[in-house]
């Protein structure tokens, strides 16, 4: 078995690749707004099917079905799984896209369209590379599942419901995360985990009704009772300060810090394009990647209350909300946190709160002494001839946990994305370069992952 | 001259006077939206000018003008002012009227309609009043003025300049404020003074644009700076720490305190009104009223940052706004509390946080001592055959100080409303016993006011 053949077989067919992925990018899956996620799964398993693999549709009770695919290896012994998703995130604003946001428009050898990088062109880098091991070998060194998800925009809220209704299916030696591409000076990008995240609002209530702000003295302000309460979950120093909060964060071991030295961060263009002076308390250099990584952190995503439009208005208003996150580290637990958050309030006086959490994504990470991550590693330095840029963990959230905790193998991030991808944001795309490397780098880890 | 006569006069012309109301009335008038004003301030000045004053309609650079009248009484040697406004709130929300707001449909007794309590009814029955001195008696007593505002619902923002160059014509012996009227049981209510207010907006900026929260351990969080800034501004006693916030606010005096016991203050029915378990810090009776009355307050009127529709979202949201409110008492000034504020913050390490004025109205009050107020006292119980509830001060706010302070001389609120008026409200009112009954009181006023 030569992987040449296998990546002249891909250069030789990726005008048809291409196709295949504009397709799928053609046809919106806007989960947020339950958008044409039925066909997007029928595409999906369609593509799927027409690669040799067998499938399945999932339906989940009240969300989107995932898309199962599985194909066998010859006498192989071992299963590596795909997680991807075919949902994609809402496209506005639409006047700041250069094409329509679902044409997958190709332009200076960039395919534009929302999810091409969110990540349908992985997906099909995926399907790809299995198709070039069935057409130049005949047959696959592993066995390969496929779980494509229809809700990982929206939270993924089913899906431990169906992994719990289908361990089987999706049991694996390993699995390939769905994210990762190449920095700006071309080396690749790998991660071996994610935060978790707990989305809670909190709400306080007045009056009846409005009142005039004159009444002031006598009746209880909601928007004052969130300030005071707020004000006891983190200090200044962006210390927070509920009870017990850090009881469970690890410090990272010194081998991880070797790795996370070698992360790339280019602070002062970052620090130009959001405007800044300077990152919170001055964080810099390699304390400020670990902080990244490392820290838990409490957000407050939103706040409202009364009148907010221009001028001033003399209201009292009688109900007040704020939308916080939580973005949490392992060893740390969801659920944890969220009874030390209310028990928080309760001591703090504010019983009169309600607390009402909207999501919930445990935190999760693969040592990087496991083998599956050491294969991964020289996969990529083969195919983009650069060092690896091994991120032990990641500050973004997902469902990698139900894989690495529940079905209990390595999950390690990898995929075809680059700098300017601008996933989430308008005029996301990939690079052709990128999509063809990425369909190599993944036939790559399939052949290693055979003989490791 | 007989009282009796006039009263006489007043009954006879009745429906007369309610017909002129209820024309008033149905030309709507709505600073808020700029609809309706020049035609109501050409009523307003029609209608003086039918009942023989002598007017001037006063533009406004950039407002709505003020309608001002007059008429000289004979060999009066006192003058006595009247201040009004013709403009009104917005009348929604539509669908809780029981009729149009602009239509003074009478039912029931009440006369319905957007401006009828605050103010149109009050200027009407001031009107008449006069109207039936000139029809019984062929002259007046004393000098009557009329300063008939446009801009009183929007914070009579331009009143000041119309004033200071109209110094000679605003100046007078003494002045009944807009409003005014009975209390459940039929006892007429007058205010001798009203709180300053200062609105204020803080805003907090970030990064140039919204970001993922995972990048919350660098990046800055401007709702999160408001929250913190505004906890330093108050406790949760409601103690507010500015700095010599209270410097300047006096005690009530014994003789205010005698008046204020005998106000009625019915809080089991306040409190089941606006669902209340308790007011704050379990105020009740005495202590309750002279807290609303006498003390100072600031109050969160709006909050926005971020996303606030339902579920969550991860942003990192770039700005964050909060209006405040500031309730003054005599002798604190909204100059010197902004000066404090914008210090304060800037004591605290938030010289990030930028402070915008949006409105100011200073404190006033006019001593219980003044003759004016003993007048006003004794016209109103040989009107209403009760004793007179007087508020040494009141914890509403508007442009009495502009007349009280730099005009110098005593100013007192008294009316026609009654405990359901519902001013601001949908189905504001007044009944039609009221009205005439306020036309009697202000004849009286102006009759009493002569030979003291």
């Amino acid at each position: 078995m030569s992987l040449e053949k296998i990546y002249n077989y891909i250069e030789v067919n990726s005008e048809k690749f291409i196709k295949n992925l504009v397709r799928l990018v053609k046809q919106p899956s806007v989960s947020a707004k339950n958008e044409g996620l039925k066909e997007c799964a029928e595409i999906i398993e369609r593509m799927m099917k027409e690669d040799g693999l067998s499938t399945k549709i999932i339906p989940e009770k009240e969300g989107n079905p995932v898309v199962f695919g599985e194909i066998k290896g010859k006498k192989a012994k071992k299963t590596l799984l795909f997680y991807d998703h075919y949902d994609v995130q809402p496209p506005e604003p639409l006047e700041e896209w250069i094409c329509d946001p679902f044409s997958g428009v190709i332009r200076d050898g960039k395919i534009y369209g929302r999810g091409v990088s969110d990540n349908k062109g992985d997906f099909v880098s995926r399907l790809k590379a299995v198709q070039a091991f069935l057409e130049t070998e005949g047959s696959l060194p592993v066995n390969i599942k496929f779980v494509v998800d229809g809700e990982e925009e929206i939270g993924s809220v089913h899906l431990l419901e169906v992994i719990k209704k289908n361990r089987e299916l999706f049991s694996a030696d390993a699995a390939i995360w769905e994210f990762g591409g190449t920095d700006r000076h071309g080396r690749p990008r790998i991660y071996l985990g994610l935060k978790g995240v707990l989305s809670v609002e909190l709400r306080a209530k007045g009056a009846s009704r409005d009142v005039h702000s004159s009444n002031a003295p006598l009746i209880p302000n909601p928007a004052w009772r969130l300030v005071w309460a707020l004000n006891t979950l983190k200090n200044e120093r962006d210390e927070i300060l509920i009870e017990g909060f850090y009881d469970d964060v690890k410090k990272p071991s010194e081998e991880e810090i070797a790795y996370v030295r070698d992360i790339p961060f280019e602070e002062e263009e970052e620090k130009k394009d959001l405007g800044l002076k300077s990152f919170l308390h001055n964080l810099s250099g390699l304390d400020a990647v670990k902080t990244l990584l490392y820290q838990p952190a409490c957000t407050i995503n939103g706040l409202l209350t009364g009148y907010t439009a221009s001028g001033s208005k003399t209201v009292l208003p009688n109900k007040a909300l704020v939308k916080l996150d939580f973005r949490l580290v392992p060893e740390q637990r969801t659920r944890d946190i969220f009874y030390k958050l209310v028990k928080h309030l309760k001591t703090h006086g504010f019983e009169d709160i309600e607390v009402i959490q909207h999501g919930a994504t445990e935190p999760t990470k693969t040592p990087l002494t496991d083998k599956f991550v050491q294969t991964v590693i020289k996969a990529a330095e083969r195919i983009y001839g650069r060092k690896t840029v091994v991120y032990p963990t990641s500050p973004a959230s997902g469902p990698m946990h139900l894989f690495r905790n529940i079905l209990g193998y390595p999950v390690v991030s990898a995929g075809c994305a680059h700098e300017e991808s601008r996933g989430h944001a308008p005029n996301e795309n990939i690079t052709v370069k990128g999509f063809i490397e990425g369909i190599k780098f993944m036939a790559t880890i399939i052949k290693d992952f055979a003989t490791v």
